[in-house]
C-alpha cells in the first residue's frame, strides 16, 4: 500500500520521461509541395516518409530524409496505396500479395535513399486508407503484417493500440509503436471518433497541447460520452499539412517540455 | 617477354572456365506479361531484375525474385526511366539529381523483394533508353554513377565497355561488370552498330551462338568492316523478349557449355 | 410446320433478327499487348475500347479505333478506375465527384481519338470493378449516371439489366443497353453467380453458344438451380482475354448466325 | 485607296483595340494545389487548362473549365508530356505517333469535360518541355499539328511566333494564335533568351507591365542588344505559379487598361 506508491511513482516517472511525436513528412512531389518539413522536423522525433506511392518522389524523399539525418529526426516508413490522385486516402481492394510487396518495396527503397544520407529506416506506419484499412480489414491488416515480417521481423509497426494490425503484429512477434492523437475524440471503446461526428477534430492548440500532457503524464484521455480511457501512447501522432498544422505542433511540443517531458523517439 | 604463352594460354583457360549470361526478367506488369521467364531463368546465371519504373509491379518483382533465388540465379537491378508507357525506351532529360535518387530509390525497392525471399542484389543495370544514354551523355552517367557510390559503391555497374558511365564508374573506384552482344553488329570502334544499319541485329541462332563463343573463348569479334577487335566481356546479354528469344538464348548456352565454358555469374 | 411458321416466323425474326456482341478491346498498354483484337473484331459488332485509366494508352486507343472503323464495328467507351497495376480491377472507393469526372475525361479522350479516325462513341460500358461496384454501390452508380448526363445525356450505359447503375439511368431519362453473359452462371434472381462459386463460369465453347442461341432466340436462360429465366439481352459481352476466348467467340457467332440472328449493333 | 492613312489609322486602332492575356490553370493535383487560380482568372482572358499529363486530375480540370466558364474566360488545351513527376518540364523523346495520339487524348478529355460545364476549348497550347521542343523539333513539331490537323483543324496552335510548330501549324492551313512574354528578354532574332542568362527573367513588376504594353500598343520590344523588334502578339503569357506572379499579372491588365486596351480573347 505504502510501499508500491513510491515504486509506482518511480515507474510513472520512468514511464513520462519522454514520448515520441511523430508527423507525416516528405509529402511533396516534383513541382507540388505539401507541408512545412521544415518547422515540423523542428518539433517530432520521428518522421513518417513517404514512399512514392501516395506522395514523394525519389528525390523528395532523399532530401527528407537527409534533413532527419541532421536534426536526429528517427525515419519511419509512409507506404501507402499506389494512388497519387487520391493521396493514398481512398481505399483500394488491393489482394493481400500485392499489398505485402508494395509495403516490401516502399520500406526497401526508403530504407536505401535513408542509408544514402546516413540514416535508418526504424519503423513503418501506413499511412492514410491503408491506416483506416487495417484497423479491421483482416485481408491486408495480415497482409501488412507478412511485410514487416517478411522484412526481417525487426522493424516495429506504429498504429493504434485498438487496431487489429497491432493485434496481429504482436501475435507475430512483431515490435509496435502504438500512438495516440491529441486533437482526436475518442470514443468510449477507444477508437477514434469517426470525422463525420461533430467534434471530431480538436481545432484549439491550448486544448489539444492540454490533451497530450494528459495522454502522457496521466495515461488518460477523456472520450466523447465522458468517461476517462487509460491510455499508454509511445508517440503522438501530429498533423503537418492542416491550417494552424504547426502552431497545434509547437504549443503540443512545448507544453509537454513544461510538464517536464522529453521529446524523443528512444524508449525509456 | 617470349613466354607469355604459357602463362597467357593458362590465363585464357582460366578465363574462359566461365562466362555470365545475363537477360532482362520480370518485365511484366500488373495483368500483362511480358516475355517467358521460366524459360530465361533456366538459360541464364544472372538476372537483369526491372524495378517498378519502367515495368514490374512489386508482387511481379518479388515473384521474379524467388524463382532467380530457387534457380541460383544472381538479381541485378535493372533501372529505368519512370516510364511506364513508354517501357523506359524514350530518353527523359531528367535532372542528375533526380536520376541519382531514382536509381537509388529502384535498387532498395529490389534489394527489400530480394532479401524477402532470401536473395541479395549483386549488381544494377541501366535499362533501354537509360542504358544508350549513359554511353556518351556526362550528366546523366555521372549521376548514375554517383547512384553506385551513394548505395555503398560495391555493387558493380554492368555495361558497355566503351560506355562513359563505365569509364567513370571505374574511375570512382566502383566495380563494373563489361558485356558484349552476341546477336549484335559491332562498329570498328568497338561500339554497337545502331539499330537503323541494315544487319545490326543477328537473327539465326547458329551465328550468334557461334559469335558467343567466339567472344568467349577468342577474345574476338568480327566488326562490320571485317577488322577483328579484341572483346574481353564478363558477360553476354542475352534477349528474352523478342522473337525466337528463347531460341537463341538456347542455342547460345549449348554452343557455349559444348565449347567448355561454364555458365556461371562468379568471376573465374 | 405449315402455317403457324409463317406468324411465329415473322414474330420471331422480329425478336431475333439481330443482336449486338460486345467484348473489350484496346487493352494493350505501351510495350504490352493483351488480347488478340484484330481476331475479336472479326466477330463483334461493338468494340469496349479502354480509355487510358485501366488500360490504353493513347496510340492503342487511336489504332484500336481505327480498326473498329475499317471493320463497321460499333465503339464504346470502356471506363475504368485509374489503376494500371490493378488493371481496373480492385475497387477504389472514389469520391462521387472524382469518378463523375474521371468518366467524363475517360468518354471525351476516346471521343476524340475516334474522330481523328473518323469513328464516333456510340455508348459507355465500365469496366471490371466498376462495373461490378455500380450493380450495388450508391454513390459510384449515381456518380457514373451524373457523367452519362454531363456528357449530354445522349450516351447509353451499357449494363446488366439487374444492375442499380442501369435503373438510376433510366430513371434519369437515358438510354441504356442491357446486356448478358453466355459463358456466365446465374443465379435464381437474374445476378451472376460469384465467380468464387463453382461452375460459375462456362468454358465448353459448344455449351457456350448454346446458351448465347438460347438468350437470343428464345429469351430464357436456365439459372444455376434449374429454373428458367427470362431475359432479353440487347447485346451478349464476349471475353477477348481469356485461355480459349476467341474460339468462345468464334462459336457464338457462328451459332448464332447459323440460327438465323444478325450480329449487329443497330437495334432491331 | 486615296485615305489610306484614315484606314491605316483606323486598322491600328482596332488592333490595339485590345488584346488577349492568357495564364496556365488547373495545374493543381489531387490533394496538392499550386498556383491561385481564382485570382487569375480576375486577370486573363484565357485559360490554359492543364489536361492530366503533366499536371490536373479530372475533377480539378472540370472546377477550372467551371470557373472559366463563370469568369468568361477562354478555355485551352495546356497539352504536355506523360510525366507527372517532372511536371511535364522535361524532354520526352516521344515516337511522333505516340505524341499526336497524346495531344489528341488530352484535347478531347478537356473538351468533354469542358462541355459538361458549358464550355468550349478554343486552342491548343502546349506546355513546358513540349513548348520549348516544338520551337525547333521537326518531329515532335510536325506530331503537333499532326494532331491539330486530326482535332479537325479548327483549333489554333498557340505559341511563339518564331516556333516551327507555329510555321508548320500555317503551312498545314492551321489557325494559330501568336503570343510574347513581357517578362522575358528576348535575344535580337526575337527568340526568347535563355533562362540560363542572366537578366532572361524580368522580376519587376512596373518593368514588366510598361514592356507589355509597348509591346500591344507600339508592337515593339527592346532585345538584349538593345535593338527594336517589330512584335505583333494576338496574346500575352502571364505567369500564374512563381513568386509575385499575381502582383505581376495586376500590373501588367492594369497598365493595359489604362492604355486604353480592352482585355479579351475576341479577336479585332
Amino acid at each position: 500500500m505504502h510501499e508500491p506508491m513510491g515504486i509506482s511513482s518511480a515507474n510513472v516517472t520512468t514511464h513520462i520521461a519522454s514520448i515520441d511525436l511523430n508527423a507525416d513528412l516528405g509529402e511533396s512531389f516534383g513541382n507540388w509541395t505539401l507541408g512545412d518539413d521544415a518547422a515540423m522536423l523542428a518539433v517530432v522525433s520521428s518522421a513518417n516518409v513517404a514512399c512514392g506511392f501516395h506522395a514523394g518522389d525519389p528525390d523528395t524523399i532523399r532530401r527528407t530524409c537527409r534533413q532527419a539525418v541532421a536534426r536526429g529526426v528517427r525515419i519511419g516508413a509512409q507506404v501507402g496505396y499506389p494512388d497519387l490522385p487520391g493521396f493514398g486516402r481512398r481505399f483500394i481492394d488491393m489482394a493481400p500479395s500485392d499489398l505485402t510487396s508494395a509495403v516490401i518495396y516502399q520500406t526497401g527503397a526508403l530504407t536505401a535513399l535513408a542509408a544514402s544520407v546516413g540514416g535508418t529506416v526504424d519503423y513503418v506506419k501506413p499511412h492514410g486508407a491503408l491506416y483506416n484499412t487495417i484497423v479491421s480489414h483482416e485481408g491486408q491488416a495480415a497482409a501488412v503484417v507478412a511485410a514487416l515480417t517478411a522484412l526481417g521481423g525487426r522493424l516495429p509497426l506504429m498504429g493504434l493500440p485498438t487496431a487489429l494490425a497491432t493485434d496481429l503484429a504482436r501475435r507475430a512477434g512483431l515490435p509496435v509503436i502504438t500512438e495516440a492523437f491529441a486533437d482526436r475524440a475518442y470514443l468510449p471503446d477507444g477508437s477514434l471518433a469517426p470525422r463525420s461526428m461533430s467534434g471530431a477534430v480538436l481545432h484549439d492548440s491550448a486544448a489539444i497541447a492540454e490533451r497530450a500532457v494528459r495522454m502522457v503524464t496521466d495515461h488518460s484521455v477523456v472520450a466523447v460520452d465522458g468517461s476517462v480511457l487509460e491510455i499508454v501512447p509511445e508517440s503522438l501522432c501530429l498533423h503537418g499539412d492542416t491550417p494552424g498544422a504547426v502552431a497545434h505542433a509547437d504549443a503540443v511540443r512545448a507544453a509537454l517540455v513544461g510538464a517536464g517531458v522529453a521529446i524523443s523517439s528512444r524508449r525509456g
